[in-house]
């Protein structure tokens, strides 16, 4: 197993992401494509992993160019061919990677994906799924901000390949609920109307509607709205996680009594804090795409990074192309999708 | 001023809101009407205040019927036209009150607010605001629920709204957000594109795109979006607020040392679960209806409801509506709405 990790991508620079890779290259039996300046990156792998054995587990592919978090992701990928995500993307093509894993400017890895792979048969959108966590199981919402203006038969394909990434994960029968603003059928606006039917017509193991508040209960384990939703779902629950933080802090502050609790307690503080951090949770699949890709949080840890190189090397592993594509197939059965 | 309450709404029965309305009277020169079944009401406020004084700026006013939770809003309001909210608003039409809370079924009320008291003039679309906690000044989002499909028009009216109701609360040239998915101009969907333009003419402070983590970073002191997204904003984020105080939870009794801790620190965890919770912000004003009105949060304590009265009356006092009718009327010099 190979798979191809944009170098260049992240926050917080390469030495973090070529630990992750070798993180993972240590863990699980694959190995990893390191992708951007040859130069840099052969610099950094000798300092971060002098000794052979895992250095042979590693490659280096070299890329000319870098897209920055903010450019604009269609257009620079059209120009920049050499980018080190468009790099990533074709070795996937080429097959010489399995699957491609970036932390960088997001639409611009979609773009690169569906450029370099194309979509997946039958599919009209594809999309970034992520993973929330809860007081349970993590949960997968579909989608998080690849398609803003959807129609239903979109939001019906993100059900199941959100279901199909989540069987991935080990569950089995994936309950899934439709984002609204009320538990009763009927509740919320006009495109939710319209999919719901044709959720209820499914072969999918659908639950209803969910609201906000369910998506933290852990009850639910694919949650499907749009991506203009998700997009801002995910931002103010990873604005909140923050700011929740910095207010605690604030309170803790205040006392001398609360500062010696929080000596005390500082390890709960610390695993809370890592269970509220989405950019502990590994990535974010692409789904929908003629192959697998990831996308990282822009502040992915090293331990991110790992658990994204380990998360695509699971869906090449279980074929979740295969699985969506059969899905898509018992679905197209009972309910007639346009493209 | 005489502040109607709606005295049978609630999760915590008639004691806590009986009480609100008695630290109200207390701390405002105001009076209150309690609204609901007169011998119940008068047997709480007979234990709960048996002073002459104060209960002299309490009235008690009959009304033979309670709207549920789940009851299905506009149904309920045309059926039970003696519910103890209708007749709230009722009291506020007759001119014996000059606003009216409740802390009942959200949807009922605005409907009942719309029947007996209509629209304000030039308003297509009333809605309701909601006040969120941030790391700096509280901000104000609209809508949270009323309207879930919206044209660019409605939010504009909704940015214009809610903005007279930042100034009630001391801000005085509020910062307009539009709520969407990046920063830059053009990133959204497509009712957004429509209504950034809008903004942009119009004679409001708007600073432009917001994204999800911006909400909590008190940056800004509106924020606009359609009441499908803004309530689940306002529901994911009491959910992870939620959640995230029972993952601490959980973490700090996973150790003697954690529990010795939040020994010492609870009461900047008090103060900082007081600070997240959505129940303490008093209420979310109705705006665009012709009077004054507040839905509160169903788990209101007393003090969010002693709060959520004092509003009411700030409002009534500083005239929100002619604040709201005299922008709308600048507004449309500049900018041509349709109802």
């Amino acid at each position: 197993m190979q798979i191809a990790l944009d170098a260049m991508g992240g926050d917080h620079g390469h030495e973090e992401l070529i630990t992750g890779a070798l993180l993972a290259v240590k863990q699980a039996g694959l190995s990893v494509s390191l992708v951007g300046d040859e130069v840099l990156l052969h610099k950094h792998l000798d300092s971060l992993a002098p000794d052979g054995k895992t250095a042979k587990l590693i490659k280096i592919v070299h890329s000319s160019q870098v897209i920055g978090m903010n450019e604009h992701p269609v257009d620079a990928v059209r120009k920049k061919k050499d980018a080190s995500v468009m790099v990533a993307f074709d070795l996937v093509h080429q097959g010489e990677a399995d699957a491609a894993v970036s932390a960088g400017n997001s639409g611009a890895t979609m773009a690169a994906a569906i450029r370099k792979l194309g979509r997946l048969s039958g599919v009209s959108r594809p999309g970034i799924a992520s993973i929330f966590p809860t007081l349970k199981k993590p949960v997968v919402l579909m989608d998080i901000g690849a398609n803003v203006d959807c129609r239903c038969q979109h939001l019906l394909q993100f059900a199941i390949m959100a279901s199909a990434f989540s069987r991935i994960n080990g569950v089995i029968k994936p309950r899934v609920g439709l984002l609204t603003i009320g538990e009763e059928t009927g509740k919320g606006n006009s495109l939710i109307k319209e999919t719901y039917p044709l959720l209820e017509k499914s072969s999918l193991n659908f639950i209803g509607n969910v609201e906000g508040r369910d998506v933290f209960q852990g009850n639910v384990d694919v949650i499907v709205c749009d991506g203009f939703v998700g997009n801002i779902c995910l931002k103010v629950s990873e604005g909140l996680a923050e700011a929740a933080m910095l207010m605690l802090r604030d309170e803790i502050l205040k006392s001398i009594s609360a500062k010696i609790g929080y000596f005390f307690a500082r390890k709960a503080f610390r695993a809370f804090r890592k269970r509220v951090d989405y950019a502990e949770y590994g990535g974010a699949p692409l789904l929908g795409i003629n192959g697998v890709g990831i996308i990282c949080h822009g502040k992915s840890s090293s331990q991110a990074i790992k658990n994204a190189i380990l998360e695509a090397a699971e869906m090449v592993k279980r074929n979740i192309n295969r699985d969506i594509l059969e899905s898509l197939a018992a679905s197209n059965n009972v309910v007639q999708l346009e493209n």
